[in-house]
């Protein structure tokens, strides 16, 4: 369990600084400022009095007890033994900051190796080296150097790359997309993307878990443990280096294998896990998952203030393989009743330009009452009369009464922006274009189909394995590379799957033998090693 | 000409309101607060003294001097007389705002045929009816019930979705994407897209022509005008009703045909129209379009202060069909002078997190000045020490230094925003994750290539069409379905195209006498119109 790094009960930072310009100061504002409950040790040996208002110490071993975790910032060749201090005093964990490890060349990587031996032996879990630090949002521990504390959300994001933490973090405030628990884990000397994913499979506070990766650690317990994870909580992930170039910057950027992407594609279906392909891909689906219900199916209806949105919507809808929801003639008949009769009220159902909030209320709650609709997208544009924060509260309000997810597409600038800020807070994703709203609504769907998928088990045949080996060692030794028809036969037969009756006839009267046992119409095929398409050289008669 | 639409000397408002409620307050309020400089009149049958401090009229015929524009916004039913009236005025350009046409059943049908003719009569032309109106940012006119000006820029949008123009307008302000026209031409009774793209190719101001389409009126006439236009400027295009089900959604909303979508692909395609698939990607093109050069070659470079990003940027290159530039080893020499030695001097070019704007500078002079590179994609993310609005000057002055496009992808949110305001300003277009940048890229290469190919000829060949289709009508009667190896060579013979000296050989001996006339090595196949596939019935033999 990693919970030594979310909710300790105290902190040292070590390397902590009087420096505004250094990061030892940062990091420690930054807890401080984050609103962290617990005690609070600032560590350095050139420290005289306090910082930040806290009592500073020279050492680890000065402090009266413990520390549960300890964040390490102080140069790269000085880290071994301060861990070895810590190990001694009995830290739990640690997260270190400082660069200069495998990333550095040949000293780095052996720097790496000793560390690893340290944390090993006092059984403690490490977070590092060369990372940005962690961020628990829910628990106000900021143990980082990334600038602000983004807002409080149920998205955990895990990070290999640092420096796209920091866009992600940034952006994230600006957006208001809410974030449980960062990391950036740099080297991964010690705790791995797998451990993270494990705990926060278990964590309360996550529902959703987001991945960059450049490299998998260890591929195969990734995807065991992946696998279990996906089922209790949907992990989206963006692994790049998917391009022979791309693979080569992986290399020189985090020292990762980018490894074969067909390969992951592959596992990561088979492992529930959900690719995204870009970072806006990966929180355009974080958004929907983290606030709305999985859809039952893919039928999805659009309600629109909008005729020209609700075509695009409509087009994503076809392309990303869903379907366009049927609306009933019992709904279409309680439409017609309160919307203009220019109004469109198929799917999408277009309550037109001059629609009020009311009108999106009673379009939003018949379609979604409609049992053939699975999932709704809400598409409006500022125009003349549109009231855009009332819309977002009434299609919010509505949404919650139904168990169905709805997605927004509030289309537009500075007019839309309340109207978004209500959608947020009420917890229904919006999008900027349609086709991003469609596209999460698909995510869903496919996370849902694995899951169904998953329910059922995967059947496995007796197989009598040392015949089938026999039958391919004699193929192989005859020099051909397929099996004949017989052959082939009577593999199948090995894994119990019947196959029609057939006789292999040398010679003709053997042949009038095995007609005359069957009794009933026969093919009969050519059967040489030399003629692989028997059709085309004449050699399959019917009948 | 359209002129009349975009640069009238005065202007009517046909329907003026002193209700600040009524769409025909809005819109001379739009023509008054958007600075409009010639002589404007309200015009309305009740109306008594002035509207917003301007002399009303109680009709068009009143005026003094005929406007060149009058922008029409009052009840269907009474648009066609006002037309007359207006025709007999000697106005120039109608902008019908007013719907209850077209779109409103066979009596609004046959309302919009007696409109056409009636303009028709009087050499006017008509944009609309049932539209948002007309904006020339340019010439400070706001014929539209549109909210606000967009900012002033060289993109001009055309779009048949009213509704889609009051969002892209709203997002426009808000991104800082400037505008040269915007035209929204309703059901396009007169003036059409193909119209306003001729009109759009020769108008200085304009440097890109965006259109958001559902379906086009007269196909052969916009892919012959289109095609001459994309030489001088780039068109590019949302094509919507992509889908059976969204083609089905614009025959409800448009009342166009969207037709096959690979029929409109491949016209599109042929005649230089870039597509876009929704609207993000328009104005993502469109950005990079009005202020980049067209890259010279499709080899991208990209400098970076982030590992992550730069690596999601180069997957994108490769997946675009793109190539990652190859730094030159003098350039990386230079580049290793005043980099970290942590830094990678490859493409991807990371200046590293610690880079400050003259860093970026350096680097990005290097880049660009190396032969191999003919477009660079720069990545920022707001980290420790980073200068972000500093690195966005500095980029913007190095790429301006050179002749080719440079692209920006500054990541994150309030932090990056002054740089990114920097960047605008400069015509650097900023994108908010790497692969739109070099998606944006790829769309200029795109533009080009066509470009290339269309400076060359289309071969056609002489042809001896009485004897191909002597030959084919051949093969019809005798029910094949496949031309013969000998008919085959005929085909192309008779278009000119040599192929190897062959025989038909119907015994062995004209077989020899053949073989002795040639007396050289010979493949000698099997003729006959029961077997197709030769080889595999060993009907070919070589030497």
């Amino acid at each position: 369990m990693l919970r030594r790094f979310f909710i300790p009960e105290s902190v040292a930072v070590i390397g902590a600084s009087k420096h505004p310009d250094k990061l030892g100061f940062k990091i420690l504002k930054n807890v401080v400022d984050g609103g962290y409950k617990g005690k609070v040790y600032p560590v350095n040996p050139s420290a005289e009095g306090d910082i930040l208002n806290l009592k500073s110490y020279k050492s680890i071993s000065e402090i009266p007890t413990p520390p549960d975790l300890a964040i390490i910032v102080i140069p790269a060749r000085f880290v071994p033994d301060v861990a070895e201090e810590c190990g001694k005093k009995g830290v739990k964990g640690l997260i270190v900051i400082s660069a200069g490890f495998k990333e550095a060349g040949e000293e780095g990587k052996k720097r790496e190796e000793a560390l690893k031996e340290i944390v090993k032996k006092y059984g403690m879990r490490m977070i590092g080296p060369n990372c940005l630090g962690v961020i628990d949002v829910v628990n106000s521990l900021n143990a980082s150097f990334a600038f602000d504390m983004p807002p409080k959300g149920k998205i955990s994001f895990i990070t290999q790359s640092g420096a796209l933490g920091t866009a992600v973090l940034d952006w994230a405030a600006k957006e208001d997309i809410g974030l449980s628990k960062f990391v950036s884990f740099g080297n991964m000397a010690d705790v791995s993307e797998t451990d993270l994913i494990a705990d926060f499979g278990e964590d309360p506070e996550t529902s959703v878990i987001l991945l960059y990766m450049e490299g998998v650690k260890d591929g195969k317990k990734f995807i065991e443990t992946a696998r279990k994870v996906a089922l209790k909580k949907p992990i989206i992930m963006v692994k790049s280096g998917k391009s022979t170039a791309g693979s080569k910057a992986v290399s020189s950027h985090t020292g990762s294998l980018a490894g074969s992407d067909n390969a992951y594609n592959a596992a990561l279906k088979q492992s529930g896990v959900i690719r995204a392909n870009s970072v806006q891909e990966l929180f355009d689906y974080a958004m929907a998952f983290s606030c709305q219900p999985v859809p039952q199916g893919k039928r999805v209806a659009v309600v629109t203030n909008a005729g020209g949105p609700a075509v695009m919507a409509t087009d994503a809808i076809e392309a990303e393989g869903l379907t366009p929801a049927i609306i009933s003639e019992k709904t279409k008949t309680s439409l017609r009743e309160f919307l203009s009769p220019a109004a469109n009220v198929h799917n999408p159902v277009d309550i037109l330009g001059d629609a009020l909030a009311d009108t999106y209320g009673k379009a939003m709650d018949l379609v979604l009452s409609e049992d053939g609709v699975d999932a709704v997208v809400a598409i409006l544009t500022p125009q003349v009369v549109t009231q855009i924060p009332e819309s977002a509260e009434k299609i919010a309000d509505v949404a919650h009464r139904h168990k169905k997810p709805v997605v927004a597409s509030f289309m537009g600038g500075k007019r839309i922006e309340d109207g978004v800020k209500v959608l947020m807070k009420k917890g229904i994703p919006n999008y900027p274009f349609p086709e991003r709203a469609v596209s999460s609504i698909k995510a869903m769907v496919n996370y849902k189909e694995w899951k169904e998928k998953k329910k059922g088990e995967i059947q496995r045949f007796d197989t009598d394995r040392a015949s089938v080996e026999k039958i391919i060692e004699k193929i192989k030794k005859s020099g051909r590379k397929t099996a004949g028809d017989i052959e082939g036969r009577e593999i199948l037969a090995s894994y119990g799957i019947k196959t029609v009756e057939s006789f292999l006839a040398k010679n003709i009267s053997e042949c009038k033998k095995y007609f005359q046992k069957l009794n009933c119409p026969v093919v009969m095929k050519l059967v040489s090693p030399d003629i692989l398409h028997k059709t085309e050289a004449g050699g399959v008669k019917v009948g």
